[in-house]
C-alpha cells in the first residue's frame, strides 16, 4: 500500500476526535482506524503505536500554531503589540479548536511517556518565540532588563495554559477564553500595580 | 481492626512515595500497603480504591499547604508583601516536598477521574486566598481595579504551576525554584514594563 499523506492526516484528525471523546488511556487504535475510515493494520504503516499518534498530533498541530502565531506577531510593529498578538492568538486557537485544546491540556498530560520522554522540540520552539519577543522588548527598553526572559516566558505560558485548561474543563464553556487575553496582556505588560505616577 | 489515624496517615505517605516513583497508573494498592507496612486488606478499611488514596493525599496535603501559606501571609502588613509571601511559600513547599510536588504536578493530572470528577474544594480554597489578597490590594488602591481578581488569580497560579512543573520535570534539579519567586512577584506586582517614570 502506498504511503499517503492524506491518509496519515486523516488518522491524526481521527486521533484528536477519539482522544478528546474517550481520553487517551481509554482510546483504542482500532477505534481511531474506524473513525479515520482505514483498516486497523493501516495505522501501523504510519505509526508504531498510540503514543506515536499522540506525539505526531502534538508536533504537527504545534507546527500550525507556530505558523499562525508568527503571522499574527509579524503584522505588529512594537514589542508590546507583538506580545499582545501572541497572547490573543494563543487563546483564539484554544477557542477555535476545543477538541485539540482538550487533547493538549488534558490527554497529553496523562501520558507519562509523553511528559518524560518527549524532547519537546516544538514546544521549545513555541516558547522561544515568546522569550524572543520579550528580549527584543528589553533591548528596545520597553521591558525591564531585570527580569530573565526564561522566567517571563514560563510565567506567561503558565498563565495562558491555566486559563485555557480552566476553559477546557468548564462544563458549559459559557465564557470566552479570548476575553481574558487583554487582561492577561495588561498584567504581564503593564503589571497589576498602578504605577506611582497614576496613584 | 480499630480505625487508626496513624495507620491512615502512613498509607497516605506511602502513596506519595509509590505514586512518585512508579506513576499513578503503574502503582498497585498492594505496593502501597507494603510500603506502609500494613496488610493489603487493611488499605480497604480506609480507602475504597487507588483514586481515593490520591484524592485524600491531595485534600490533606492541600490543607497543610493552606495553613502554611496563611501563616506566612498573616505575618505581612501590606497587600504586596502578602502576595509576595504567598508566591514565596508556594515555591518553598515545592522545593521542600519534591515527591509530593511530583504527585501534584504529574500524577494528579494523569487521572481523568480526578480531573473531571473531583470537585476541588481545597484547590478552590487555595485559589480564593490568592484572589482575596488581590481584592484587598485593589480596595487599598495598590492594584488596578480594571483587572478581574479571577483572571489575576488564574494567571498567577498558572505561572507558579508552570515554573514548578518545569522544576519537577527537570532531571537534575540544579536550579532553585524559589529563586524565581522574587521575579514572578515582580512581574505580577510591578509589571514587566518599566513605568514611564523610569524611562
Amino acid at each position: 500500500m502506498a504511503y499517503s499523506h492524506n491518509k496519515r492526516d486523516r488518522i491524526l484528525q481521527a486521533g484528536v476526535q477519539v482522544f478528546a471523546r474517550k481520553g487517551f488511556h481509554n482510546s483504542r487504535v482500532s477505534e481511531i482506524a474506524r473513525h479515520a475510515g482505514v483498516a486497523d493494520g493501516t495505522i501501523y504503516l504510519y505509526f508504531k503505536n498510540k503514543v506515536e499518534i499522540l506525539i505526531s498530533i502534538f508536533e504537527e498541530e504545534m507546527e500550525k500554531i507556530i505558523n499562525e502565531v508568527q503571522i499574527a506577531v509579524s503584522s505588529q510593529t512594537t514589542s508590546e503589540s507583538r506580545l499582545k498578538a501572541f497572547i490573543q492568538t494563543h487563546l483564539e486557537i484554544v477557542r477555535k479548536k476545543p477538541k485539540l485544546a482538550q487533547v493538549f491540556h488534558l490527554e497529553l498530560r496523562q501520558s507519562n511517556r509523553f511528559l518524560k520522554e518527549y524532547s519537546g522540540t516544538k514546544l521549545r520552539e513555541y516558547l522561544t518565540i515568546l522569550s524572543g519577543l520579550f528580549e527584543a522588548g528589553q533591548a528596545e527598553g520597553a521591558f525591564s532588563a531585570a527580569i530573565p526572559a526564561n522566567i517571563f516566558k514560563r510565567a506567561l505560558f503558565g498563565a495562558l495554559d491555566e486559563v485555557a485548561t480552566h476553559w477546557v474543563l468548564s462544563k458549559n464553556k459559557k465564557y470566552d477564553p479570548v476575553a481574558s487575553a487583554e487582561q492577561i496582556a495588561n498584567i504581564f505588560l503593564y503589571g497589576a500595580r498602578i504605577s506611582p505616577k497614576h496613584k
